[in-house]
């Protein structure tokens, strides 16, 4: 068996060839991964702007006129502008272009209006509310970089630069195939106690959809090798990377570790010595991938997110989200193995820091679900790592 | 002008009426507000269950026998369990429920096979690799509260109950228009200078669908108080709240602010001592909400948070994911004004804490919607705060 460590080194290094991607329409680019750099072909704004409402004038008048006559109104959008002269000031909206010849805003709280003039009561200094051009960026600017995953903020500036369509990654294709003859999918009816509820490909699909991908769902397949082989050549053909679950333990029924190598398939590796997942199985098939996960609820949800999801980050070059963060642990936690532990807990933010406690965590086998619910995140413990005390600095994956 | 606090506290009160639910497939579900209580119906393993591959068997004939004999083969999903009794073992698989009259699971690891007998190498304690019943959880369990956001963890959980459809809040409609003769959609010719690209709608939409909700994308209004006005009523028959952006400042075309309480709605607030966004208002008309945002971009986002993410949390059932937490400043900040300040800055998690920085901000007027891109926060300076030395504790809005 190999170490997390170096299975992870190993992930990092699998070929996911070059970065694919499509162009969509802006509103649909919420949420994915910018395949280009955006940048700023002029500056912004392009001309002095107006930053609120009052009059554009000349700064050295305040030395020289008492009073500046209003020449007119400047409101915001307008096409032509009259030009300001000593002695004179135009009346200028919020988003306004400044009028030519001025330099400065005095704004409306400032003066006092009267007959057409209008009288200072308040200097303000030279430049006053005037947005200078490129306040905002500068022509050929990097706004955004490629592999930023484009949130409100970059779908507004996009917005503001008329960059109606987007190239983002495409989404990885990541098909989900439950095994077991044990496995009951949801609405089935259940004839006896020896069948379990599908929880799995439920899971697994929510978590491809969380992280950007397209999951395809290809259901449960039962105990038998010619079902299992031919479900996973429909998912190879259909996706970019197929997931599995269960069949990869050393049971007589576990036979998605000897299938995967009959479909042409290269085997990465087998065997990784962590817990929960220790019989997880990643191989390759030309530019596809194939991870075989373990059987029960939470070791497939764990094996996941430490396999597929940095495998799909790479797809989409983007971070992957599930990096481990620093936290400090609230209570003691006593190993219980000398694998990678990776170990349910509750994850507070309090006085600044990250908190590591397990109150309502169950402790028991792989099965247990219901641990990753409410605020939960996995806490890594290394091979080498004893029993630790209450204050240590752990490394945590915030789910 | 009111308080922060206070605003803030208003807002919390308005009355946003029961929470509104609908049925949806479970599929459908992730990233809803669940509106239901997720109670487990049974035990959960309802029958002990195997935990690993090997022979169940009764532990006291640990001591009673060298060999047993084994009863042939109990795959997970089989219907009919054999009875084990003394000297007799039966090969069982993960998932599989424990025959009856088996009290411990001997690992395959642990035995030698010889013959159709098990020799014992490595004894195990009573009860080793069975899930008891209720493992996971016990009948009338709450497994998942109301107002959870459901992820992928909840999706998996329900999956295991068999919970086909699911009760979820609706999902607040929210109107957003933005006002300006200036503004220019995208995709529309420019034809001089002092037109404005749009963005504060799109950036708005895209806060909107992040937070759950169904935005509504009303586009741009000219200023011209008739079409504000009946911009304002459709937006009012289509939807829970109505957002708008510009014209409630002080200036000659500044429609929005006189025509909200023509439309019959109730001025809760209208201008708050907080920078930027100081000619906020929010405004009531039965059930429905009228939020009157400021036109600059930078200003229409931060609004935004901390008066239209609140309300829609609430009509969900749900938190506001955009309650502040606390970080350390990095750099001295000096502060501007009187007000409340919400300034741009970067967020970056390192030994175990958020720090705050303002590299590559750029200081200027509240046009700057780059300023929100890639790990930006808003710190929250307070009224009576002053300046602020590197290393002071402060409040930040992670966005």
């Amino acid at each position: 068996m190999i170490s997390y460590e170096t299975s992870q080194n190993m992930i990092s290094l699998l070929p996911v060839g070059a970065i694919r991607s499509e162009r969509v329409f802006l509103t649909a680019a919420l949420g994915r991964v910018l395949a280009e750099d955006i940048v700023a072909q002029e500056d912004y704004p392009t001309h002095p702007t107006s930053a609120m409402d009052g009059y554009a004038m000349i700064h050295t008048d305040f030395a020289e006129h008492k009073a500046l006559a209003i020449l007119g109104d400047n409101p915001a959008g307008a096409d032509e502008v009259a030009q300001v002269e000593s002695g004179i000031c135009i009346k200028t909206f919020t988003g306004s272009l400044m009028p030519l010849g001025s330099d400065t805003l005095i704004p409306i709280e400032n003066v006092t209006v009267n007959d057409g003039l209008i009288m200072i009561d308040k200097p303000v200094p030279a430049g006053f509310a005037v947005r200078p051009v490129g306040e905002s960026y500068k022509a050929g600017e990097i706004l955004i970089a490629r592999g930023t995953t484009i949130g409100f903020a970059e779908i507004g500036v996009m917005a503001g630069i008329n960059q109606v369509m987007v190239s983002v990654a495409q989404r990885p294709r990541v098909s989900i195939i439950a095994t077991g003859s044990e496995i009951l999918d949801i609405g089935q009816t259940q004839h006896h106690a020896g069948q379990i509820r599908s929880s799995n490909n439920y899971t697994l699909e929510a978590l491809v959809n969380q992280l950007g991908g397209e999951a395809i769902g290809m259901g449960i397949v039962g105990d038998d090798k010619q079902g299992i082989m031919e479900r996973f050549d429909e998912a190879l053909r259909s996706s970019d990377i197929v997931v599995s679950t269960g069949g990869v333990s050393v049971g007589d029924y576990d036979f998605v570790k000897h299938i995967v190598p009959k479909l042409g398939a290269e085997v990465i590796f087998k065997g990784v010595n962590i817990k929960p997942g220790q019989h997880v199985m990643v191989a390759q098939r030309g530019s596809k991938f194939i991870v075989s996960l373990p059987g029960f609820a939470y070791s497939s949800t764990v094996t996941f997110i430490l396999y597929v999801a940095p495998l799909m980050a790479r797809m989409m070059g983007c971070a992957n989200p599930y990096e481990p963060i620093e936290a400090t642990l609230k209570v003691p936690f006593a190993k219980r193995s000398n694998k990678s532990e990776f170990t349910a807990c509750n994850l507070h933010f309090e006085d600044g820091r990250y908190w590591v406690d397990f109150e309502g965590k169950k402790a028991g086998s792989s099965a247990i679900l219901t641990n990753l619910l409410g605020n939960a995140a996995l806490m890594i413990c290394g091979e080498e790592d004893g029993d630790l005390e209450a204050g240590t600095l752990v490394r945590v994956i915030k789910l």
